[in-house]
């Protein structure tokens, strides 16, 4: 997607040397583009640690590039796996991650040493690639969601959406909001209802930043407001990102979600995921008492950062210092309160025979 | 309640000269405890529309205050008409506003100029002290509530509280929170769940600092946490207070009450609303089409005010600096997600049968 109409990807090769890995520190956005540069594995697995790259699919993509960069200092078997290590314990929880290095080492382990680099850096782009292209698909098959909002009425589509599920999170396009990348896109009037969502604030800080710097509509509103806004008529859909979908359609999403999900049900207001097949659990049935949720420290609720009247980033309390706070950092909606899912297939219901249809090879 | 041990209201006369005005500076909580006086109509006027003080029954209790401040100006019928006017224009979804200044115009219209500051005083002074021993029955009755819970079973009763309808919000002991300081002092066991209440953060920031202050257990979570929370069994029972009740038993409250509400529904926590029958609106019969809902200043979804690292309060943006954003303040949650109403005179349904039995003489 595009920033001040220059064209990006959250990773991608350095142009000058061909081998060093570009991303961008999210960790400072929206308040300044820093460009990181990965040169070697300690980089590439401090990068993923410290959520500069966030989101599953770039996690996966980063890890991916990373085990690359450590095969130019060590080739060897023992060096390779220990690499691999070393990144899959960035983030333990992050299922794309396990899978993408599980993917490289399958392919490098019957490469012999001296071509491992070279086959590496193609098996990582490939990575890449392939997560550009599901997520065009899931625009593409989202899209029609909104293009057929959009012709029964004038005016612009209204979606509102949770945290972020945009291009930052993935290798291009996101997930979430690729389908209103795709209708922007295409001419397509679309504004955008983008959640806060504290506590981290992943909505106001990079998913505003990154439809701003596309040119996509779109206003900020505080995480309380969407049910106000439903009520009221100015929602046509909502569509949310996942962490894990269950083979019944349960969906592990950023806390907050569910509260949005009943909202929409209330309101008749459809209410999708997008996701990749590659999100869906299929060994799990019952998301609310199958899927663990991560419980995050509570300096999360009780500090915020900003920019300060300065221009300086400036880190707050916004609780009192003798209040304790508790911080679950997701939820799960009920498979009954999600209108479909978006997936790369195709759109289909968040059940066991919608999510069967579109994938009889993965639901074993 | 008390502050350390000391007992305070949030709104009294000067103890040194006997007409001026004391309360606290809320814009100030949690961060330092700031007395203010109030001398004047547009002090008064001020106070309110500044959000110095807030919350209903404050607010009705300031602008009947502000009246008699007004009158030691100019006690002529229209300068008291004119001040009524510019007190009643500083907030417009409360409806304890109109009803107190129009309890004070209706005693004062019939009173000779010369006696009108007097009588003024005396009204305002009823007022406060009618609001306190409102609360004290809403305490009383709300209590039973949280005794019923802790009756069947050891542990603290889990309550869930929305925005700050404490005695910060009233002149003592606060609507829904009434009842959980009669438990608590009561020596039953009681934990609440705070929510941090975005864009203003009267959660974090005032609930959290009465209840500490006065001892009561509690932990702050986001405002996207409490459904994940009731999933999982951790809230007995959510209580909130409100600022306007239709007479069908729709309840305006802070946004992002209703959210809460349908969560509450969908895991069968008891949802119930503290309200003076002051609050009640008998003209009104449709919340959601006829309650008129406050938007506010985007500048308090795009930044927040804390305390710095310096020790000093500050104010970051958390918003991108080219990001829109908005701010409806209210909204409304429809009687059928609605348990029930705690007032002054008892328990009853959220429905016009209920309300029309406990208050025969208000329901005309």
């Amino acid at each position: 997607m595009k920033i001040d109409g220059v064209s990006y990807r959250s990773i991608w090769l350095d142009e000058t040397d061909g081998w060093s890995v570009r991303v961008i520190d999210q960790t400072r956005l929206p308040w300044s583009l820093d460009l990181i540069r990965l040169t070697d594995l300690r980089s590439a697995a401090h990068a993923i640690r410290s959520m500069q790259v966030r989101g599953a699919p770039l996690i996966g993509a980063t890890a991916a590039y990373g085990l690359a960069l450590a095969l130019r200092q060590d080739a060897s078997m023992a060096g390779m796996e220990q690499a691999a290590e070393t990144l899959a314990a960035t983030r333990p929880t992050a299922v794309n991650l396990r899978w993408a290095l599980d993917r490289m080492l399958t392919r490098l382990r019957n490469t012999p040493a001296d071509a491992r680099v070279k086959v590496a850096y193609h098996e990582a782009g490939l990575i890449a690639d392939e997560d550009v292209a599901q997520n065009q698909a899931i625009g593409a098959y989202g899209k029609t969601l909104i293009t057929d909002v959009a012709a029964t009425r004038p005016g612009p589509v209204n979606v509102l959406t949770h945290c972020n599920a945009g291009w930052l999170a993935t290798v291009d396009w996101g997930t979430a909001l690729a389908p209103i990348y795709a209708a922007h896109d295409a001419g397509v009037a679309v504004h955008v209802w983008v959640d806060e969502t504290r506590p981290r604030n992943q909505g106001a800080f990079l998913t505003a930043w990154e439809l701003g710097k596309h040119g996509v509509p779109h206003t900020v509103i505080s995480d309380n407001a969407g049910g106000h806004l439903m009520q009221h008529g100015q929602v046509d859909l909502a569509i949310v990102g996942t962490d894990r979908v269950t083979r019944t359609g349960d969906v592990a999403n950023k806390i907050g979600t569910y509260l949005k999900a009943l909202a929409a049900r209330d309101n008749a207001v459809p209410f999708w995921v997008a996701t990749p097949s590659s999100t869906i659990d299929w060994t799990i049935a019952d998301g609310v008492t199958e899927i663990p949720i991560e419980e995050r420290d509570a300096s999360e609720v009780t500090t915020l950062s900003g920019r300060g009247l300065d221009g300086r980033v400036t880190t707050i309390r916004v609780v009192p210092s003798s209040s304790p706070a508790a911080n679950p950092a997701f939820d799960v909606t009920p498979a009954r309160l999600v209108t479909g899912l978006i997936t790369e297939r195709g759109l289909c219901d968040a059940s066991e025979p919608g999510m069967h249809a579109l994938f009889p090879d993965r639901a074993a």
